[in-house]
């Protein structure tokens, strides 16, 4: 099993602003020529948050958005208004410990899916796009608790305004 | 005039662990290739919070450390036990404002320092380095007021285990 975070963040550390917007990521430009697409191919589990869920729920097209992927959602929800989408509830890392040894699996967000797993050292790579914004306020990616954890820093790439992190455990 | 922040943050951003320490920087190896000499050469004024001095000051050979800038520490003390260092207080965005419109000023830390001059838009450049760590807990480097702020990234360098990104407003 491989865990992996891939996602956008601004330059101060935030996920969304601190009304999960998403405005300052858009007026970045799309990171077009990013591996996104090869990273998602290679990935077989998808999972997210609530909040993270209902943005890509009101997205236009939103069933075409991951569909390779088998899809989960912590949430407290029953049922979710998305076909391909699986509401699930309970310990993150259990959860995650019980998909199985070979399963690629990609943590979307937000940090309240992401902190247990650093928490208990499971994240394995971690894919960070660095926005050339500063927000001041807003929801932070990283939220675990206090503990030093080091990664090995692969590679740096630029595509457009975004700056590509790349970290292994 | 032109503001520069040049310095390490975790990869969660932060400046220090919450003691204030850099152990956690130490033990990321230094970041040799830089263009730090070069940058300095280039300044004419350093300016860090009374914190930032302390770490400076507890150095062996702390006055050899910033030899050809002027170097002013916000600080409530009316002097200082280090020689080329100069105490100064109030307003730092008022500060920096009065040191004459052709210096080059280099804000080492910390975050206030570095906050009231981003929320005045007084910021030309950042530079900031990367370490491939997570603390969990420390200083943060931004801790300006809520605004969207946007610069433009120039460059992404990698360095050993340093990621170097460079922005300008």
């Amino acid at each position: 099993m491989s865990v992996f975070f891939y996602g956008c963040i601004t330059l101060d550390g935030y996920l969304a602003d601190k009304n999960h917007g998403l405005n300052w990521l858009h007026e970045t430009g799309s990171p077009e020529e990013t591996d996104c697409d090869r990273f998602y191919s290679e990935m077989d589990v998808a999972i997210m948050g609530r909040r993270t869920f209902e943005e890509i729920a009101r997205l236009e097209n939103a069933a075409s958005y991951y569909p390779t992927t088998e899809n989960y959602v912590f949430t407290h929800a029953d049922s979710l208004p998305q076909r391909g989408f699986t509401p699930v509830r309970g310990d993150v890392a259990e959860f995650v410990t019980g998909l199985g040894p070979d399963k690629n699996i990609w943590i979307i967000g937000g940090n309240t899916i992401l902190a247990p797993l650093l928490e208990r050292d499971m994240v394995d790579c971690l894919i960070v796009q660095v926005a050339p914004v500063l927000l001041g306020e807003g929801i932070p990616l990283f939220t675990q608790k206090e503990a030093t954890r080091r990664f090995r820093l692969e590679t740096v790439r630029q595509y457009g305004q975004f700056a590509e992190l790349v970290y292994r455990k």
